[in-house]
């Protein structure tokens, strides 16, 4: 190809023809390329694409789909159970933590040139809707943020055979896949620290105690702690919303008011507690040592930043994506679960 | 048909016919109302969407799409500029008010059956794959969060002449759909309350001032202030993120220790303020009292809850759904803008 590579010679938006005439190779070829079909040489594969990009090539993705039964996107669902529906989304993202999960799968699928369709799911109206664009093809498949215990939808996908890849290991056992973090781990690192930095009257925040990972994380920590010869610690049941934070620091002031150490179960709660501890005049960390769980940015809006327990949810997010690409690729693919290590974030409140 | 319905009578997915034949119909007729003609009688749609849903009847939407031209769904684009790229959902989402715009826009399509892609933007090649997107009609059109002055996706999509609707203002002038706030309202709005709770000696926090938004609250506070007699106020400049809030809190109290009221140009930079007069053992309001701008979640993490300008962003949100669907279905439909009015949500800071 030494003379230069043709160009589309007549008007009009070019064709696959044009992208065949100009890579040299075949109809066919081209369709296979840009359908990603597997076995086509590299070399090759690489030439169309370049002859695609030199002639302007746009395929039809509606064409496309149909040759494929693609739709060549996922849906990304955070749903929830009733409550105010307008209300949801706003809700969802008032914890930065969602924010981060929603960020990281968006940036796994990009550079696979997959954009999730963003759907929020909190009624029976809205769970019905969700399964029927999966079943309609509109996407090939789902990862499921789900955040009330009472959420239906994860059966719901299970029931349908969809693929399906959960965050977090849902309430009730079902047969669907997911990814989540080691929890009782993540209490145990809590504890450890707290211990290592000479605490000893400890008290903790949980989350809502009929959320799995709430009584993980709760039980890591007491377990740790018992190891540590504390078999008794205080403890105060918020819903992972900064103002159950503080009330729930209120309560534990006033019943032990010689409390040195605080653990709460997300990093909001912990955001909760600090402003609590100042408002009582208390230091942090010379009087009240404090560790969150997350890592969202609400534990770098913290005053001192907070230490925290780190979700690796950028690993976790591609980890879901390559799940659910394997689910969708394989409709046999069995239902598997991946537990990610947590890690302790080390700033200035512990 | 009051002998009932009758039922698809051969095994295998419920076809178009089977939908017609229930309806009492024609297929053609099914088929508009499938692909959402406008021109069938109301009662002869509601007749075919219920037989839709006695036969079980999917719709195959790659089929769908290829009648209607259509993909049936809109990207919902943030975008920025460089910076580092794994970071940037990461960044958006730390702002709780950009979850609250992602909230509002998918919480006015829902109900209409669009789910938007989530795509993020922010170096030269994402910009290229969102333009390359929807020209290959994978979306019909783009709802457009820019987040930085540098962007040049507006320009990107002027240019193609690609369905879009902008949220707030372009820094520079791009014949592009835009709904934006009247800033300088919100300005005024805050300096009409700190004025009218008695505090006369007034600074205020500003976004940065290459851009727009928040050059015109810098503008309306100032304006406002000088009609209540204040010609001169101390500013400090910061970035809309929380620690940027702090350092121009102690800056202007270090310049100016009497101060008694301040206001920031949005929330985050607010409770970065609050934090900072706490410190400074400040009581909110009674020494000082503080305005934000926005009224995200982050308004109520504040302690005190702050007093703030809210941004109708439900309404805005919905707007820029029914502007998107204007140019989506009238490709000639003119270019336009909506200006919305703020208010102001009276909480404890001031």
């Amino acid at each position: 190809m030494s003379e230069g590579l043709p160009l589309p010679r007549v008007p009009g938006p070019p064709t696959l023809e044009d992208v065949a005439c100009t890579a040299g190779v075949s109809r066919a070829t081209v369709s296979r390329v840009i359908n990603g079909i597997r076995n086509v040489d590299l070399a090759i594969q690489e030439r169309v694409q370049q002859a695609i990009i030199l002639t302007g090539y746009v395929p039809n993705q509606a064409a496309r789909s149909l040759v494929t039964r693609r739709a060549g996107s996922i849906a990304l669902i955070v749903s929830g159970a009733g409550g105010e529906e307008n209300l949801f989304p706003h809700q969802v993202f008032a914890d930065p933590f969602f924010g981060r999960v929603v960020g990281g799968v968006v940036g796994f699928l990009r550079p696979l040139g997959i954009y999730p369709t963003l759907m929020f799911a909190d009624t029976p109206e809205t769970r019905d809707q969700v399964i029927a664009y999966l079943r309609r093809g509109n996407a090939d498949g789902a990862i499921l943020v789900s955040i009330s215990t009472e959420d239906t939808l994860p059966q719901l996908l299970a029931d349908a055979s969809l693929p399906a890849v959960l965050f977090a290991r849902p309430v009730r056992p079902i047969p669907i896949t997911y990814v989540d973090v080691a929890h009782r781990t993540g209490g145990k690192l809590a504890a450890d620290h707290l211990v290592a930095r000479g605490r000893r009257r400890l008290a903790t925040i949980s989350g809502p105690l009929d959320v799995p990972a709430s009584r993980s994380r709760l039980a890591g920590f007491q377990d740790a702690m018992a190891v540590h010869g504390h078999p008794y610690l205080p403890s105060a049941e918020g819903n992972f919303t900064l103002p159950s934070g503080e009330v729930a620091m209120e309560r534990l002031l006033a019943e032990h008011p010689d409390l040195d150490g605080v653990f709460a179960a997300n990093d909001l709660m912990a955001q909760g507690a600090l402003l609590v501890l100042r408002q009582h005049g208390r230091r942090v960390p010379d009087d009240v040592a404090v560790v969150g769980f997350d890592d969202s940015s609400a534990a770098l809006a913290c005053r001192p930043p907070l230490t925290t327990v780190r979700h690796p949810v950028e690993d976790m997010a591609a980890e879901m994506g390559r799940l659910l690409l394997a689910h969708i690729e394989q409709p046999d693919h069995p239902v598997t679960s991946r537990i990610f290590e947590p890690t302790l974030v080390i700033r200035e409140s512990a």
